[in-house]
């Protein structure tokens, strides 16, 4: 079966692997894109990783993740500035496509997701200039509403876009399947999105889903029409891997690590 | 404590009370403004629902509630249609100000939420002249993207307006904050909503939310601002009662009935 343009996003096999065995299981299937989070990265340190990714002809299709800066107070927003660029530093050196970078919730005790907002996009433009330096593109990922108190401010595709026009070159977004399947506005966003597509990410979402984070479906048991999305994400010119990311506590991070790359290919080839 | 203008829907203490103790139980605190549920006026009948409310002297702020279209096939439509017929007689034999509409979600196996939005705006066509010939006024409700696949595939206020402006005379919305507080178009989308508002529910949402659809919080126990969205209402016009809305089935659904309403009472005057 094909797994030219899949990508599998550590999350997903988080129980299972770590970076190198995780490598080295996708490798196994022929799967050539990887998304690692900063937990991987930072268990080996930014050498070992660059080449561990590297001699196994390895993709980044995205590192995660950043950002986050909804919730900070002026001391927490200089503190997530210098780790975000730390985090800048570390995508380099793997050669990840895109920093994967989420909203953040509102602060401890605020009600006002305004200024929420307000704080990523100046946290953002204060990195953007590390980034570009570094030749590492940040995306902004719109996270599901339910996540928006406490993390991802930022829930629409139509603000991402907004905060990307703000921010000019060296930002785009991240479209995740599971935070904007509902959207009614989704495909004239997507149009609008052309020429700033980082990542396409994907995975389903389960009636009933039974919990708010680690709950998310493998492609085809739930109720997101993948292939609508792809259509437009590559009408809108991607061009880029989907990229398979599923947090599931219950079910497949409880799977042998082998049986669920199996199923992401399969799923891949008939679903999505 | 003030009580002007305060009504609470009688899902806040579901476990608590039935229409007759429910409305017996608001009147001791002084509070005029009630919301039943279908099941608290079916399981006396119309007639005696009508009494009790008539004779207790209470405003009905909504009747709970219907729609529901979006997951119905052509069979399953009309019957929903025929259903939706008689929560309108219902609803103008209790005398409420409005009927709650929400859209339901897709339909069993579908992946398809465009068929269920269409369905939605069809059924509401198809009801809206009995509606009209009753004088009870069918508010659209967005209910949050949380819910989309299952329960209601409106989710947007936006979608509700453009609803009404294709149904027109004796439609209009119900804007609940639990669903639209993390909206960043809200307050434009408020103001164009100005003369359509039929009904403003409140709650809060709890940080960490541990249940999907029965872990409302009380008012001030979240972080929704609330004062920010009554002044949004009141801007567009809306003289109507805030009605309390909270589904929580570990804490408030367990505590004494008095308890909650006096909570509910308190919280209004300190909080909202």
């Amino acid at each position: 079966m094909k797994t030219e343009g899949l990508s599998i996003n550590l999350a997903t096999v988080r129980h299972q692997y770590d970076l190198k065995t995780g490598v080295e299981a996708l490798v196994k299937h022929g799967i050539r894109g990887v998304s690692p989070w900063r937990e991987h990265v930072q268990a080996v340190g930014m050498t070992e990783a660059a080449r561990i990714i590297t001699s196994n002809g390895m993709k980044v299709t995205g590192y995660c993740r950043g950002g986050l800066f909804g919730g900070a107070d002026a001391a927490g927003q200089q503190a997530l500035i210098d780790d975000n660029k730390r985090m800048i530093d570390e995508g380099a050196a793997i050669g990840a496509d895109c920093l994967v970078m989420i909203g953040g919730g509102m602060a401890p005790g605020s009600r006002d997701i305004k200024t929420a907002r307000g704080r990523y996009l100046d946290g953002m433009a204060a990195i953007l200039p590390h980034a570009r330096a570094c030749g590492v593109a940040l995306a902004v990922e719109p996270l599901h509403p339910m996540y928006a108190a406490d993390r991802g401010c930022i829930s629409l595709l139509s603000e991402a876009i907004d905060i990307c026009e703000q921010l000019g070159e060296g930002s785009g977004v991240a479209i995740d399947a599971y935070h904007l399947w509902w959207d009614p506005d989704l495909e004239n966003q997507i149009t609008r999105a052309k020429g700033k597509i980082l990542a396409h990410h994907i995975c389903d979402w389960l009636v009933p889903t039974k919990d708010m984070l680690l709950d998310r479906g493998m492609m085809g048991d739930g109720v997101i029409d993948l292939p609508r999305i792809r259509r437009m994400v590559e009408a809108a010119g991607f061009t880029g891997y989907q990229e398979v990311e599923i947090f599931s506590a219950e079910n497949w991070w409880k799977r042998p690590g082998d049986e669920v790359i199996r199923t992401c290919i399969e799923r891949y080839n008939t679903v999505c």
